[in-house]
């Protein structure tokens, strides 16, 4: 029947003359390496969680947009730094150059630059795709999602940065995933302190990728990777070691201002005294109690130009829950705390897309959510509430023969009045197969016909849950199933 | 500062001495051929029609799943027919071998295959690509939405088949685009309809392709090209055209029963058979005004095996919105009809992927999206009423200077009594500016502060439409907000 089969046939038949694997062409049934399908019970969970966050956006004013999957290439080439090589590219098919997006933050450039937008308060949650060598056991897909949140536009220093930090905290109590902590530091504080120590200025942006992993590493081995890979001096990668061992809130942002060397650094200076404002304004906010100023702190990107942070989870994930999570570069296998969320400044960026240069401050935050989705999953896992995947509010059956017409006569009725109904697509089910279904998809409420009913021009309603069945006057059906499924 | 940045000033230095563009590196800012990006006006529309459509899969007890962007390129090889040429690959980077996803169906096959899924019931809505020449002005994107409804199992004949019409009616008639039409035929009716015409059996698949460009060709040139490019003979395609301009509903399935060589087919009888059981059902269903039974439908794609369907809206569309448009393939510039709707039945697919050939009976719709898009797009152009791209509730204002702080905590507080709230990022905004942005978003309410209000413990609480002034306590502001944005 299928001209396409009978094009499979004829190429494993060619196959099988060229001889080699015994004519046996080995189809592989799977998803691309690093992808994965959700399946309705995962699709409902996502769904959910993407609801607190969307919530938590609109509840800030934001606007949505959409950029396409894919971007000319040039378009994302020089972003990304070192990660650069994890850029998906889409094959030379005759016309441009296209790659994957790698994050949602250049195509919100571009789309700025594009539009001559210079403000704008906006979210995405999109899937970016990246090449990296995932083993997926350590919990890193090739394709998965992350929801942003940023805020473009020229406007008085660390407002919108503190609006920004203030959304992170309130997504993730939301979240109920336990205890959290929201890292902060500055670019220009990081770079001041590696001008003040002594780091010569090439090698700020390869030094600040060491500090990055002081999450994952020991200072011991970080500062072995700075001396001997890096080729810093001993005495400078101690100073180094001094300073991000620091942790603190407003007050370590203080006695830095006091520390002479640092202060008389203009960038650390600068950055400093916005950490100070920063504070405050989160004292107003107050998300205080869970954000922390962390010298340590070095997100990877190229981009950022001032603040940075980043969100991590305090309590410990089961290695099979880390399985399959976060994406945002600094998580392991059973380690027992996952970045969940980060951001930063990125003052630069839509000036590299305007062909005058023209640049739009902006800020940002984005969230990790695959470690999210892992958690909800494990959670849903181990409670005893059954995640339920449609909201079919009732089941239209029937215990007798011959009755497929009124049936879907019952149903077609229902539909046209909003209500959510399902009837099996068999001439004459058992009714016990009918009421197995809704057991299975939680269907709460059964409509049974017999010729009795439709004779006395009532249906029977059923509780699933308690059995109970009372007579309901057609007339009336639509109305008590909508009072009995509030 | 930005080491990407002198990264590409050193290549554009390369390539100056390289002469060649004057040293003047020519960066298009542009999305990729055939896409686009949303904005937020757009993205509400979107919404909108999205919820109208979700709402419809719900009701009528649908679940949703997922798939990756990208499937192994075999995954999709062999399932489009000669549309296979504008299914996107990846570029082989190191690692398997990879394509965009064509459309939502072959995925889902795939995923019943893998998972061994024997019956569900699944919507999915996601983008899709083609690599097509898209000449945007005739309304072809490259990159576009599907909302796809299927329903997999072993059923009873033509019950899930229409369930899936009576969704099309539904949705059509909620987005509230006109009058429309639902053309209806099968597979096996078309075989059988072409065997008894004379058609050699290896001709059936490309004589349906030009069969199934009545839609935007005269019958004479339809019958050209039968007869001048794929070698039928006159009479062959004249008795082809006797049976395309068939066009009917129940009583025309019983006619064509009657007809002795058609009805001696084995394929046409029991296509026509399930034609008029089909018929029945959709009477129950209430939606026979709109369905007809058109011999002339024949539907590109190699995996349909029974019956098939697509709608077409009525209305004139002027040019100008039959512009962004929509990509099922029937679409032309300024036309007066266009196909918003199209699926039917394939039986074979999940036994394509299956390494022992199971099959799993499909059937499905898939609403093409983008040209509904358009044509809300241009209602909400010419329609008085302005879109909203934001749900905030309320501004915290200020009139006089020094208040930023008090108003931070203000908005603080609402925000965390789950109010949709902003605040301008400015220290001292003028009130003017303050209430210019309400107007130009569309925010109902503006929470004003001033020393005064601070020390009486009150909230000035103002309706921007009426310019109407109330002074609330601030214990009960969330209240009074709450009440008056319901």
């Amino acid at each position: 029947l299928f001209q396409s089969q009978s094009k499979v046939a004829k190429l494993l038949q060619l196959k099988a003359q060229l001889g080699g694997d015994e004519g046996k062409h080995v189809f592989v049934l799977k998803t691309a390496k690093g992808t994965r399908d959700y399946n309705p019970k995962q699709m409902a969970i996502r769904e959910k969680v993407f609801s607190i966050i969307i919530s938590c956006f609109k509840r800030h004013g934001a606007e949505t947009i959409d950029t396409p999957v894919f971007e000319l290439k040039e378009t994302l080439t020089g972003k990304y730094g070192e990660d650069s090589k994890l850029i998906y590219d889409l094959k030379d098919q005759g016309g441009e150059l296209l790659s994957l997006r790698y994050d949602l933050t250049v195509p919100f450039a571009r789309y700025l630059a594009l539009n001559k937008i210079t403000n704008i308060k906006r979210y995405h949650i999109a899937k970016v795709y990246r090449r990296d060598n995932p083993a997926m056991t350590r919990g890193r897909y090739r394709e998965f999602y992350q929801c942003d949140f940023d805020i473009a536009g020229q406007y008085d220093a660390m407002i919108p940065d503190a609006e920004c930090l203030k959304i992170v905290y309130e997504i993730l109590n939301e979240l109920d995933l336990g205890d959290f902590r929201i890292k902060v530091n500055d670019r220009r504080i990081l770079d001041g302190m590696f001008a003040v120590c002594g780091v010569p200025d090439e090698k700020f942006r390869t030094i600040c990728s060491t500090v990055d992993k002081l999450d994952k590493m020991a200072w011991e081995d970080v500062k072995k990777e700075m001396v001997n890979e890096k080729g810093l001096s001993e005495d400078v990668a101690d100073r180094i070691g001094e300073y991000v061992s620091m942790q603190g809130g407003q007050d370590l942002a203080e006695r830095l201002l006091q520390d002479p060397k640092l202060s008389q650094n203009k960038q650390a200076f600068a950055g400093l005294t916005d950490m100070k404002l920063l504070f405050s304004y989160l004292e107003l906010f107050q998300v205080t109690d869970k954000v922390v100023f962390d010298l340590s702190l070095a997100r990877g990107l190229d981009y950022y130009t001032g603040v940075i942070y980043e969100a991590i989870l305090s309590q410990t994930i089961p290695a099979s829950v880390s399985t399959p999570a976060e994406q945002n570069g600094a998580d392991e296998a059973g380690v027992s705390v996952g970045s969940v969320a980060g951001g930063g400044r990125y003052d630069g960026l839509v000036g590299m897309f305007d062909p005058k240069g023209r640049k739009v401050p902006c800020v940002g935050v984005s969230i990790g959510i695959e470690r999210i989705f892992s958690i909800m999953e494990q959670k849903a896992e181990t409670s005893s509430e059954k995640v339920r995947t449609t909201e079919t509010q009732v089941l239209v059956a029937s215990a007798q023969k011959n009755l497929l017409e009124e049936r879907l006569k019952l149903t077609s009725e229902l539909w046209n009045a909003g209500i959510k109904a399902e009837v099996l697509y068999k001439k004459n089910p058992k009714l016990l197969s009918q009421l197995q279904h809704c057991e299975e998809t939680g269907i709460p409420l059964v409509a049974i016909l017999g010729e009795q009913e439709l004779k006395d021009g009532v249906v029977k309603l059923r509780n699933v849950a308690s059995r109970e069945e009372v007579d309901v006057p057609r007339a009336d059906l639509v109305d008590e199933i909508k009072k009995r499924t509030l």
